[in-house]
Formats: C-alpha cells, structure tokens, sequence
C-alpha cells in the first residue's frame, strides 16, 4: 500500500479506465454520494465506471443515482471510496479481495488494503475528500455531482451537528450552495433526517416508553426484548442506530440500549454525551468501538445484566 | 424610520453610549445570542450597555452570558435586536415602546418601529447580520461573541437544515470554527437540538403515540385533549414546536396538532413538508401564518373539527 497525495489521486482517475467503483454494504449517504459522484465525474472525461455494493441502495437515496446505468463491461481498476475494511465489501468481499487499485477515504481505522490509498483521516466524509479531488481535477460541478456531495457531508455530520464536522465541510456545502443555489437542500436534509418509515416511528416509541433511569438520571437503559419487539410489529434491527435517543434527556451521560437477540443473549449498544469512554467499558466484556460509540454482547438474566452494566458505567462516571 | 446600511450600523454602535439592549419575549437562541454578543462587543469598545427581556433567560443559555452583569444606569440609547414586532417586547413593551433608537434584524416582517432599521431579511439569523456588522467595526472576536453567533445562527436554522440556511451562514460557522477551534460546537448542539426535558419526551410519546393517519397518509392529526395531556403529566404548553414531528412518517404532506385549551376550544397548528400551502388554508378559519407553518382556533366536537379540517386539506393537496 502506498498513501499517495490529492493531486497523485487526481491523476490517477484522470488516466483510468473501466472502472468498478466499490461502496461498503449497508450503504449510508456519504459513500453513496462518494460512489455515484465519481462515477459522473469519470463520465464527464469519458471513462466508463459502475458503482458496486453488496446491498441494495435505499430508495430515499435514489435522487442520487443516474438516470441510466452503464452497460457491463470487464473492469481495468477497482476504486473503493468510504471502505475502511476490506470486510466491509460484504458479499462483493469474495471477487475484489486484494484487488483494490485505489482507495479513498476518511476513517482513520482504513486497514491499508488498497494499492495506493488517499486517506483524509480529518475530514467529516469521503464527499469532503472527494470535493477537494474533483476541484484539484477542474472538474465541472453538476447538480447530480453538488447533491452527491452534499448529501455526504450533511449525513456523515448530523447535518453539520457532529465534532467530526469541520470548516471545510461548512465551507464546501456553502460553495455548493453558491454554485447551484436552486438545489432544495432543506427537502434533502428533511428526507435524510427527519422523514422516518412507520416501523422507525413504532421504534422510536419503544425507546421513549421503556426507558429506565439509574445512577442519578445519569443512565438510561432501554430494553427491547423480544416480546416487546413483536408485540409492537418491529424487528430488532429496527432499533439499531436508535441508542443515541436514550441521551436525550436532560443529564444523561450514558444511554445504553440493550436488544435480545434470542432468548437471554443481549446485543449491548452504549453511547457516551460527553466524556465516559464507553469503549473501555465495552471492553471489559469482551466489545469496543469508539469512545462515544461502543457495543458488546452479554448473556443472563435481564436482572444480572442490568446489575453488570450498571457497575460498569458507575466505575466509569 | 430610516432604514441604514451595515456601515452606517457599525458607525452608530461605535458612537453609541448607555444603551439597553432590548430583546424579544420567550427568547430563543438568536436573540440572545444577539444581545449578549452585542454587550460584549460595547464592553471591549468601553460602552455601558445591559440586556433586557421580559422572560427569563432559559438554564441551558447559561453559556452564553457574561461572568459579571452591568449595574444598573440611564440608557441614553435603545437598541432592539431580533425583534420584528413591538409587541413582541412583552412586559417591556409599555416602557419603550416609541423609544427604540436603532434595530437590527432579518424578518422582513419587521414593522419599521424603530428610528433606524439595519434589516437583512436574506439572512437567516439576525446574529448573521451582527456577524457582518461586527466584522465591519473591526471588533476582536472572543470566545463568548463565537459561541453566541454560532447558536444564534444554528438554532435559527435549525443546525443549518432549514430553508433559511444561506452559504453565508454555513462560511461565518467556519470562520468561527477556524478561529475558535477548541468551542465544543457538538456539545452547544447537542445541548440545543438534542436534549430534552422529561415534559417534552412525554408530550412526544403523546405525539407519536395518538397520531392518526388520514388522506392516504398523507395527513397526520394529533389530538393533545386535556384529558391526554394531563394524564401523561404534560401542560398543553408542551406541546408546542412539536407539530412538525406530524411530518416525520414517510409520504406525509400535511401535519396537524389540535391542543385543546379549554373543553370545546382547540388551538390548530398546521406544518407542510414541502408545497402545500397551510397559511391559505388556516386563513379559511380566521387564522394565518407563514405558507409552511400556521395555524388557527376552532369550537365544536371532535368530530366536527376533524371533519372541517380535512375538507379544508383536501382541496389543497
């Protein structure tokens, strides 16, 4: 692997040819809008690309997508953008393994895999580094490529909310906002952040309605059991992604959300407000991730988890 | 009234002397943010000024205020920040009302009450508006003026998600940013947008959980009765701003609260998603508002009122 430089990674694109472009499974707005950005930018100088994913593309992001796709064909490179981890190919992890040219990115944790790699690890998105390449390139922005970007930056941040937000990611949507000012970025930011599908909302209810309160309103915990699940018609995967609301009371520090995976086997989502390092936490049962993001499995009564979990966050407070 | 421009703005501030600092009832993060960026800004040009509000400054502001209050002086100036209307001044409306020497604003709303206007209704926070001006009085950006701009401009947009939001907010976030790297900007908007007192999770369990569905889903009511309210421990009062979380469930285009005031009376609040104009249709019951946030009042039973609205929305959509 060879980390290579904006202006190395602007050549290369320039000088490819059939390209598959590959985005990681379970597919988010930043890599989405990496990909199929990219694949317009090399359509503009004549280059043949596909995006590729393990996973279909939600259709609230289908404003994102070309109005036709290319026809097959036998790809000379392979570009990844958004991919820290081969692993992260999903499905597709079979045919591209080590086969990775290029590989553009912003997470910190990219494992190297690719031939030559531009990593940006400051950068809130794959878009805010994609931005600074498609410039360095002389690109010709179009309302396609501008919502891609867009979309990228404003979904990898919270809509500019997150500590990973940085100036260049206000200062790149301003330049976007300047360059196509008729894109409705106000229903782009409605659709990513605040429209939600009828099982979300039933989520969502679960976590308001079962949310306990330890250790000084300091914990929340949320239990989404399998009979609760069922018997309010959501699946378990509904709730991922939902542990941030159990911050969302006043004084809380760590909302944990604790998901039955099968009868008495506990997938254990924890996120941190402020300061506690959930992950350490994490760790002493066997987890990790970051330090305001971390998960890990338990197994036991909903009793001795709670009391497990409990001494853990209160070492930690 | 004199309308007068950025520079001229500037000129009056530097030559100003003893002034109140008049901002709007029920204040928000724009206007205090405002005015108390305003009062640091004469402290450092060695001008007495204080901040006045008929309302207390809500707790989580905290932040945003100066360690020391002035004591109390004659103003020989009144300078009204965010304050579109007189009336909007409450309490303090009888004592200056007339009085206002200068004000500064972005509601193009704005009645004309005061001696000098300096009003950018292309803005989206009147903090982006003082942002300019300060910038042309050459003042010394502190932290406090940072952190108060910066909130009056991402609660105004709602973290930058509105329509509202023009390139010019999201570069003055990033000159901030620049300028200020070490303000925790995450934690003002988690602290803004995220958190929650335990009434207002209640009222949005009332909101999620009696959300009726009409027109093809594409109109939701939710019916906040006394009855509901108090038996879930929320004041109807708790239920405002909530009736855009009407318009989270997918396909909607209408979101209506009925909050009942008293038995047989109910207060509507009616938000669009995107084209549907609720101002016109509010307007049919003696009520009114902006095209995409209005509202009105209505006598009668359930049935009737539910009936009446849905007539209304229904030739509109």
């Amino acid at each position: 692997m060879k980390p290579i430089s904006i202006a190395d990674t602007a050549a290369y694109l320039r000088n490819c040819r059939d390209a598959y472009i590959l985005i990681h499974r379970s597919p988010d707005g930043d890599c989405i809008g990496s990909g199929y950005s990219l694949q317009a930018v090399l359509r503009q100088l004549g280059i043949r690309s596909r995006v590729l994913c393990a996973d279909p593309i939600p259709p609230r992001f289908g404003f994102l997508l070309p109005d036709e796709e290319e026809e097959e064909f036998t790809p000379q490179c392979i570009i990844s953008v958004d991919v820290a981890d081969e692993k992260l190919f999903g499905d597709l992890e079979k045919l591209y393994r080590g086969r990775v040219n290029l590989c553009i990115d912003h997470h910190i944790s990219n494992l190297g895999y690719a031939d030559r790699l531009l990593l940006e690890g400051d950068s809130a998105a794959a878009c805010e580094v994609l931005y600074k390449v498609y410039r360095e390139m002389g690109v010709t922005f179009t309302r396609q490529i501008a919502m891609c970007l867009y979309t990228g930056m404003a979904t990898d941040t919270g809509c500019f909310k997150f500590s990973n937000t940085t100036p260049n990611t206000h200062i790149f949507a301003a330049e976007l906002m300047r360059e196509f000012p008729d894109i409705r970025y106000d229903l782009i930011n409605r659709e990513m952040f605040d429209v939600k599908s009828p099982s979300r909302l039933r989520a969502e209810m679960i976590m308001l309605s079962n949310m306990e309160y330890h250790l000084n309103h300091k914990v929340t915990i949320v239990w989404a059991t399998l009979d609760v699940c069922h018997s309010n018609g959501v699946d378990e995967k509904d709730m991922e992604g939902l542990t941030s609301l159990g911050l969302q009371p006043e004084g809380v520090e760590v909302g944990i959300t604790v998901r039955e995976r099968e009868a008495g086997v506990y997938k254990i989502s924890m996120r941190s407000a402020r300061d506690v390092n959930v992950s350490a936490i994490c760790q002493k049962f066997g987890g990790g991730g970051h330090i305001k993001a971390a998960g890990c499995q338990l197994e036991g009564t909903r009793e001795e988890i709670r009391d497990r979990l409990l001494a853990a966050v209160e070492g930690a407070l």
